[in-house]
């Protein structure tokens, strides 16, 4: 029963239904990883032992009670910590919240008490998940950036601390840190998962998602939160996708896949152009399609609206608060300041033809795949490195995921990004076991 | 067959497909009434009595031929300015446009043609459909306003120069024109109506509708026009409402109505509480329902929605030909140049809630009822009225129609206006129908 703590979410979950290890067992094999290793990686911006093992005892008397048991029961979730719950304080990153205690749970972590999980703690984020880093190492290395905004739920899933956390994406705060840190990073399509309770920075782009260490994982948490819900305004009519039904679908056919560059890939690092291309050449016969014309401007649109929105939110704790807030965050802040109406509602009108223009292009191809980061987490902490990779997909809404396949010339892990088409979740994951399987 | 132009759309339809009357017989009448009355109402941007004939002949021979007759086979239809056509000018109510030829029709214009009608001829807009007016009279008393900025089309249909005509509400363009010309001008669902080819103000708020003479030509004309279209990105993804269908159910019961009056109703005209209110009360037992709280911002910010794009989409004509523009328009168009990003993503995050609240409403009703304009139609030509009546609708998207009952203290028409829940456009015309029943 040793390493419990690195076991999948599904294997504990798994144990703990057929009575092998106790649900209390499982959380207190995280919380002795997290005693060895917090101090080297900085993961949680709140943690109690007591109150997850309460939750785990718990889980383990409903079991007793011959209760049916729901598909998370007894797994330890990390929340980053932008996401309300009613039994720990919220601090959504900034001094400016120390000790806030919210009075319910977020509709997410409603959602995953629901099903049965163990809520471990709270995952340190970014000031207000945007850029200021609160101290997070790569578990990798500790000289690198775990990635931001949601450095704690990437860093704590890759270091084996829990086995699920949820982050959140408005630039590319999901998948970037999944990058980095070699886990799996998804986010799905647009009005998936409720953002009730949710720190908003810009609701026409704020996404959460998921971290797991496989995507039997992903596919399991994916069904437990894509419900949908009155509490956010834009959520899908139907979200739930059906994710676990569809990873264990066997594809009989290799899936259409177009290997994109885009305008990030001017920000890859000198040795991707190889690393990813031979990557590629190695998986079948994938033509690299270009994304141009419109594309060129879409970094531009998503920091035009991210930027507006976020001047919009957060506007008054510049105004009122400034003295407790993060030099880089009130840098953040005040460039939406400057934004009219106009070059707002021209990017969004971009934004538009832009989903089109990839509803095209999913015609002929089931999934694009391309790097999820420019190369290698950075050295040093003042950043947390370059959200370029993900925008264009935050900005769209289509469906990401990140998968842990590549290493870069210092070892450190680089995700392979699979883009799915726009509520078409279930395809993604589809062809994201496909790929997986390639790379085994 | 004297005054064939006084009928409905309906009537005509069927008499000419019965080959009691050809459609040249038809279009010939309304010729003559245009002929007899255009110097006294100046209803026509353009009008080709041979352009119009030619294609009410070739609906004969098509009947001829045996060919299956389309609903509105033979039926003549004027579209608003705006409205792109292949075969006459479209000049959006500007000099800056005098003479502009389009290369193809707008969507709508060729939907209508596949239902076999004859675009008889362009109505006058405002200016760009905005304010300023292009000279059309009201027909019942040339000293006052038609209403806008579908002047023409209402004042024409009102005129029983063409039967059916199209206009576009982006605040209150089409229903205040059918209040003060006493006609039917319907405004379905938000993205009901393709505006593929139409000159835009404003995409967010940007509506097509009808106007007609009788309930049953509105319901034709909507089924016709109501179809998806990817032309346009804001289309319902199944706008098609069969409208006809609903409008031959017979309602068992009473529908649930709710008579409401909010921040519109502070522009009324001192006799409409006396006058509005003795009709609601001889409708049935209608309670009046408060919009207050949120509802008191609601204005401001169709304002803010309206003025924001239409300085993005029009700013080019200020900026180089200024001098071709009424100084009205360009008071209009830069009215929006200072809105910050800020405050537009604050107004379209208050139209979500006021759906939001509206949604709730319609759990309790099946309609509200209120006026369509704040009286009779004002003395003098300078202003086209108020559009404060349409302006929370056109934000929220509902559907409204206005139905001609009422007379004001001068003998003009006012318009009652019944408000449906969004997406239920049918719901809208089976309780209209009941409201038009009980007050024959």
């Amino acid at each position: 029963m040793n390493d419990i703590n690195k076991w999948t979410a599904w294997q504990m979950a798994e144990v703990i239904n057929q009575g092998d290890v106790s649900a209390e067992e499982v959380t207190q094999s995280c919380l002795d990883r997290i005693a060895e290793r917090e101090d080297a990686v900085k993961v949680w911006a709140f943690l109690d032992p007591d109150l997850a093992l309460k939750q785990a005892r718990a889980c383990d008397e409903r079991r007793s009670a011959g209760n049916p048991l729901n598909l998370l029961h007894g797994v330890p979730v990390g929340l980053k910590d932008i996401i309300d719950t009613a039994d720990m304080p919220t601090e959504n990153g900034s001094d400016h919240f120390k000790g806030r205690r919210p009075t319910r749970d977020a509709a997410s972590a409603a959602l995953l008490r629901a099903a049965g999980a163990v809520i471990l703690g709270k995952t340190v984020t970014t000031e207000f998940a945007m850029t200021g880093q609160r101290g997070t190492l790569n578990p990798h290395d500790p000289a690198r950036t775990p990635g931001g905004s949601s450095s704690g739920s990437g860093a704590g899933v890759a270091d084996f601390m829990v086995p699920l956390a949820l982050g959140s994406q408005t630039g590319g705060s999901m998948l970037r840190p999944a990058s980095f840190c070699g886990v799996h990073g998804y986010k799905p399509t647009y009005g998936s998962i409720s953002r009730h309770g949710v720190f908003i920075l810009a609701r026409e782009l704020d996404h959460l998602g998921v971290y797991a260490r496989s995507l039997k994982d992903v596919a399991m948490a994916g069904d437990v939160l894509m419900v949908r819900d009155v509490g956010d305004f834009d959520m899908r009519a139907h979200p739930g996708a059906r994710l676990l039904e569809a990873f264990a679908e066997t594809e009989e056919n290799p899936p259409r896949l177009a290997f994109v560059k885009g305008p990030p890939w001017a920000f890859a690092e000198p040795y991707m152009d190889q690393l990813f291309g031979a990557y590629v050449d190695g998986l079948s016969d994938i033509p690299e399609v270009t994304l141009a014309g419109i594309f060129d401007e879409a970094l531009d649109a998503q920091a035009t609206i991210m930027n507006a929105n976020v001047w919009m939110n957060l506007r008054e704790y510049v105004d009122h608060y400034e003295d407790q807030l993060q030099a880089e965050t009130v840098r953040r802040v005040i460039a939406g300041r400057e934004i009219s109406a106009a070059d707002y509602i021209a990017a969004r009108e971009l934004t538009d033809s832009l989903i089109a223009a990839l509803d095209g292009l999913f015609e002929h191809y089931d999934a694009l795949i391309t790097a999820a980061a420019p190369g290698e987490a950075p050295i040093g902490l003042e950043s947390t490195g370059n959200a370029a990779f993900q925008r264009i997909w935050t900005l769209t809404g289509l469906p990401t995921i990140s998968l842990p396949l590549l290493k870069g010339p210092n070892g450190m892990p680089i995700g392979v990004q699979v883009i799915g088409k726009r509520g078409k979740d279930a395809d993604l994951i589809r062809v994201a076991r496909w790929v997986e399987e390639q790379s085994a």
